[in-house]
């Protein structure tokens, strides 16, 4: 198992219908990440910097493959063009990032 | 159990001394949070945005008095001498806040 956490920035405007969107993700969207591995999943909100953090559990063995299954899905890609205007990349994310990586510095059981 | 997110800034010239001390967090320290009912507690750290992202969970009943004991343990207060001077708290932060709480916007098992 390996823990991951990302970044992105969200519209200060648009913190609402985030939050309204993800009180009721779309099943078929939480099953298509279940499928690709990620477990134990959360969002968290950072107010004024209006930042968004998220963490999870990937569980499987071939990430680039996982991910891609989930941008190939089509109700995927439906939820996306809701959350997508909500959210602010970080000018710094890498080639091909939206939300941003980070690095992980620490943990304990 | 609670999930709890915090965010705070560090110190660009003292991130490698960040990551060096929680490679290697003393074992009392780690004693007293577990004391306090803190579990899977992981910090990522975001550059070049020098952002430290912690979460954890919160098994105890009790939070205000558990963060109150970690607070007065010696061997904490001195671990906090070495931290402290990397961190930098976050201007919007909360009276009486280090670290800065964050909201949870969207949990999936």
């Amino acid at each position: 198992m390996k823990r991951m956490g990302m970044v992105i920035g969200v519209a200060p405007e648009r913190v609402a219908e985030y939050k309204r969107l993800h009180a009721a993700v779309w099943p078929g969207v939480l099953a298509r990440i279940a499928a690709s591995g990620i477990r134990n999943y959360t969002i968290y909100l950072r107010e004024p910097e209006n930042l968004l953090f998220a963490c999870w559990e990937y569980h499987g063995t071939d990430f680039e493959a996982d991910m891609a299954a989930i941008a190939a899905d089509p109700e995927t890609q439906r939820w996306w063009t809701f959350t997508d205007p909500c959210q602010r990349p970080l000018e710094s994310r890498a080639p091909g990032e939206h939300w941003a990586m980070m690095e992980e510095v620490f943990h304990v059981d």
